[in-house]
Formats: C-alpha cells, sequence, structure tokens
C-alpha cells in the first residue's frame, strides 16, 4: 500500500469514523488535494480496507467558463473510471460582495445536499496541512478573534445545525506537495484552478508570497504555523478535562458541536486506552446522552461498554468482554 | 503638550505606575524609539507631571567598534544636554551561540545593576507595537508554545525573581513611525543600528520583508497582529474572573509575577470603577498579602480603601470617604 493511502486509513481510524455500511461524499475540485483524496479513498475501498460507499461530488461555479466546465468533465470522467457515481452542481455564484465567500456557500450548499439525497454521513475534502497554516496567517493578517486563529479540526458539522459531518482526513498529516506526488505516482494529472493563481485573491498571495517567505525563515514553517494552530484550538477547548474519570454534562452540553465531539472522543479513548472500534455512531449515542435531559439513559460502546448519565456526570463502565466492533 | 508625550502620561497612569518620588531608569540605545521615550519623560519632567528622578543608562555591546562608541556619546551628550545622570556600561558579548540572545542577556544584567545601584523601581525601554507584532511574528514562524504569541506585557519583572521591574510605556499605542516622527519634531536625529539592518538576522527580515509584505494585504496589520496577541494573553490569563467581587487567593498565587500583577490591577480597577491614584506600591501591598500565607492581612489602598484576605479570598472595601491620592 502507498505511504499516502496508509495515511489515510490510520487517520481515518484515529478520527473514529465508520470503515463500512456507511456513504461518504468526497467533495472533489479536480485539483490535485481532493483528486489524492479520492484515489486514496478508492484504492482503500480496492483493498476492501474501507468499504462505505464513496460518492464523488463536484460543484462548478461557473465563474471561470471553459475552464470549470473542463474540470467538471475531468471530475466526472475520474469517477467513472474509478467505478464512482457521480453528482455534479452548477451554481450561479454572485459577484457582489465577496466572491470567494459567495462561492463557498453555495458549494457548501451543494454538498450538503448531495450528502442528505444519498444517505451519506459525511463530505470529505482534500484540506492539508498548508491549508490549515494558510487560513492561520489569512485570519491573522484580517484580524479575526482568538476562534479565527484556533486550527480548523479534523471533523465537524458540515453547515450550522447540519447532521452531516464534514470530514477532513488529510488536514493534520499531508502536505500539498504529498498530494501532487501522489497524484503524479498515480499517473493521473490534476486540473489547475486560476483563481488559486490570481494574486487579486489575498489568500493566492499567502500561498505564494507570505509562506514561501517565511520558509526562508523557517523551511518547516507550515507545520510549525499548523501546530500553533492547534495549540490554540486545545487551549480553548481545555476548561473540560478528557483526562478525568467523569465529565461534566452540563459544561459538555454547553459545547458547540464539533467541539463537543472532539471532547467526548477523546475522553472515550483516554478511558478506553484507544478508539479502536469507536464509530460515529457510538459518539453519537454519547452525544445524544450529553443533550438528553434525562437522567440514567445508556450509549452503548463496542465490547458491552457503556456511559451511562448520573447525578449530572458521565460515566464509562468497561464490558465485561471486550471485542473488536 | 506634544499628543506623543500625552499618550505617555496617560499610558503612565494607566498602569498604576508612581509620578513622583521614585527613581527611573531608561535604557536608552540612541535609536528613535527610546530617543522618544528619553525625550517625552524628560519634556513631562519639565512640565512637573512626572517628578521621577530619570537616569539614562546606555550598554555598548561593543559589537560594532567605533559605531558602538559613536551611539554611546550621542546617547550621553542627550543625556548631559537634558541635565539628566548617564550610566554607561560595556561588555565583551560572546559571539558563539546566539549573538541576539547573548548580547540582550549582557544589557539585561547591566540594567537590573543600574538600576539596584540607583534604587530605580524600574527600568524603562522603547518597545513599540511594532516590536510587539515582530515578536509574535518571530515566535510564530520560530515554533514556541501559546506563550511565546501572547503579548509582551506591558510592564514584568525585569529578570526572574527580580525586584525591578520592565516596564514598556510605549508598547500598547506607539508604532515605531511615531517616534521616529517625535524625534524628528524634537529636533533631535537618533543613530541608526546598523544590526537593525542586517538581514542575517530574522527579526529584521521580520520587519523589513514579512511586515511590509503582509501590509500590502491590511495597511493596519502591525495594529492587527498586536491586538491578536493581547488576546493570547488575555486568553492564559482568564482562568480569573476579574470581574468577580471576591478573587481566590491560592489561584492568584499560582500566577507569575506579571500575570499577578496585571489581574490584582484589573480587578481593583473593576472594583474601584477607575485605577486613579493606584500606584505600584498599593500593587505590591495586594500582592504581598496574596502571597502572605496569614489570613486576615490588610492592604491599604488611597482614600481609606483596602483589600483584606479572609477565607482564602481577597476581599475589596471601599473606603468611608475617597480622596484622590
Amino acid at each position: 500500500m502507498h505511504k499516502f493511502t496508509r495515511s489515510l486509513l490510520t487517520e481515518w481510524r484515529r478520527l473514529g469514523l465508520p470503515f463500512e455500511g456507511e456513504t461518504v461524499v468526497a467533495a472533489v475540485s479536480g485539483g490535485a488535494d481532493s483528486v489524492s483524496l479520492l484515489l486514496a479513498f478508492s484504492d482503500l475501498g480496492g483493498r476492501k480496507k474501507i468499504t462505505n460507499e464513496l460518492i464523488v461530488a463536484h460543484f462548478d461555479h461557473g465563474l471561470r467558463g471553459r475552464a470549470s466546465e473542463a474540470d467538471a468533465e475531468f471530475v466526472k470522467a475520474l469517477a467513472m473510471e474509478l467505478g464512482l457515481r457521480f453528482i455534479g452542481g452548477k451554481g450561479k455564484i454572485a459577484t457582489r460582495g465577496n466572491l470567494e465567500q459567495n462561492a463557498r456557500r453555495a458549494r457548501y450548499k451543494f454538498l450538503e445536499r448531495a450528502a442528505t439525497e444519498t444517505g451519506a454521513f459525511a463530505v470529505v475534502t482534500g484540506h492539508t496541512i498548508n491549508d490549515q497554516a494558510e487560513t492561520f496567517l489569512f485570519n491573522l493578517v484580517r484580524g479575526s478573534g482568538r476562534g479565527g486563529l484556533a486550527a480548523m479540526p479534523p471533523i465537524r458539522a458540515l453547515e450550522n445545525g447540519s447532521e452531516t459531518l464534514l470530514v477532513r482526513p488529510l488536514l493534520r498529516w499531508a502536505h500539498r506537495a504529498d498530494t501532487e506526488d501522489y497524484c503524479r505516482e498515480m499517473n493521473v494529472e490534476p486540473r489547475k484552478d486560476a483563481m488559486n493563481e490570481d494574486p487579486a485573491f489575498s489568500r493566492v498571495r499567502i500561498r505564494k508570497e507570505v509562506i514561501p517567505l517565511l520558509a526562508e525563515l523557517n523551511p518547516k514553517v507550515v507545520d510549525t504555523i499548523a501546530q500553533a494552530a492547534e495549540l490554540l484550538a486545545e487551549a480553548s477547548n481545555s476548561e473540560i478535562n478528557t483526562e478525568a474519570e467523569h465529565l461534566p454534562a452540563a459544561e459538555l452540553a454547553a459545547l458547540e458541536d464539533p467541539a463537543l465531539r472532539s471532547v467526548v472522543r477523546t475522553w472515550l479513548g483516554n478511558r478506553r486506552g484507544n478508539v479502536r472500534g469507536l464509530t460515529l455512531k457510538h459518539i453519537e449515542g454519547v452525544v445524544r446522552l450529553v443533550k438528553s435531559r434525562k437522567s440514567g439513559r445508556v450509549a452503548e460502546l463496542p465490547g458491552g461498554e457503556r456511559v451511562t448519565k448520573s447525578g449530572g456526570r458521565l460515566i464509562f463502565t468497561a464490558g465485561g468482554e471486550v471485542k473488536e466492533a
């Protein structure tokens, strides 16, 4: 198995995500990041490592005429070649206001619909460590609260209040160069987005001018900045001690959804010693428990383990016999 | 009064520092930042606004031969012209290891000695908002814990365990350009440090290449980054609620010195409605109270106000009659 594919598998496990029986929508722009993600998932499917149904979704923002259409055709052809279902969307993006933001909003709306219509539990995207570092710098320069400097989480709700997850399985380990190398080794030439080269966008200048300049001072600056963002994200969740035997239900319930899931996952990992066999459904069961007003309810975990709520606390009980789920 | 001088006076008051009867050592390199600070303090002295004894200290790192000597002569002549006592120091800086760090260590040791010998309660330096932003970027790029991204405080102990304060009264409002403008308007031409122009130093490249590039994306980027640093500094002190009626003594005692003083000052400001009349001696009295193991002790504040420690808490009591100190 290619190192890239293996790293994806490891991260998928670490995130406690399901390996089978689910549907996943891959958001594929046609660029190296999302294409590498698609190729690696397809490889893991072929090897029966992750057998969820993979659906390829592409949104044509229609902003670059013929080039946009060619991107859509490229992604569709790639999906066919891999034997995967393809869902295309096309939108008219308002060019008033913030073009990037409008495009993003239309794209997420399309992805949400694609996930809902296919019953997918998650949309996966090809965000890399480079995106993490670039986002940090973008928000630092633009000015934003402490939240803007905290790392993007690898899992969160796709939109506010959405039941669909946004999962970024490359975010914590893959560099953009890794995705380009992997595409090359798989003999697939990804598309280049002209908007990714246009210095009218601050993000482009951060990627093409600021980061290279900083890299002259520290060649590992992308990792260093991503690490700083992670530290700041941890700090903002740090009020709840995931090393504790019990979790305070009321404080948990006050957390936003992605942070809540992340705290639950970390705490369960600490109680169990690992996150093996923990699927999204288990995490969701505990989240429901947190949000329920009743005491005494139970969330079942693999191997007879369970979490109960009692006296305002979440309590973990080990199973009599631990089986792998 | 010049706007620069007035801003310095306002900040000095806001920091709760003494206006008379104390000695202050001004660390003056000869550059625009420290020269502007010296000129403004001298102006405030002439106007009887701050009548502390001002002593000019200059450390010759001896790293640039004749230029170093010329800097020292310039600062000495300026001190004489202003009728201020001058203390010069000269050191042999180890060129092994980190030159900037070695130079800084020798300089701080000299300043500490100058303060101790003259009975000064504080050393003041000319750090500006630009230094704040540059330090943030320097630590971000180099990689450092969360502490490295938190803003430099305007007041801290000069060295670990030192009784002398390091006060940076320009840090929160003055840009480097303001210090240059002020020197020009006062008809003083500051010295230029060749080391501040040498691109072999990361700090120099951050100042001369990174910040100008970021300023193309946001002309106010220096303020924006300094603000981010402030937010992160607040976050790391945020466990103690300075809006509360009482402060928990044990948690306070666990704080490092500069953070402890800052929390005490903020809390007193909240309880009193302002920090008028609060001098360093008052803050120190409360700090001693925090560090004392005995209960029932009292720290006196202006106008009969007092802070007592009881039941592990600090309690503020308003005076019967509030006078300005």
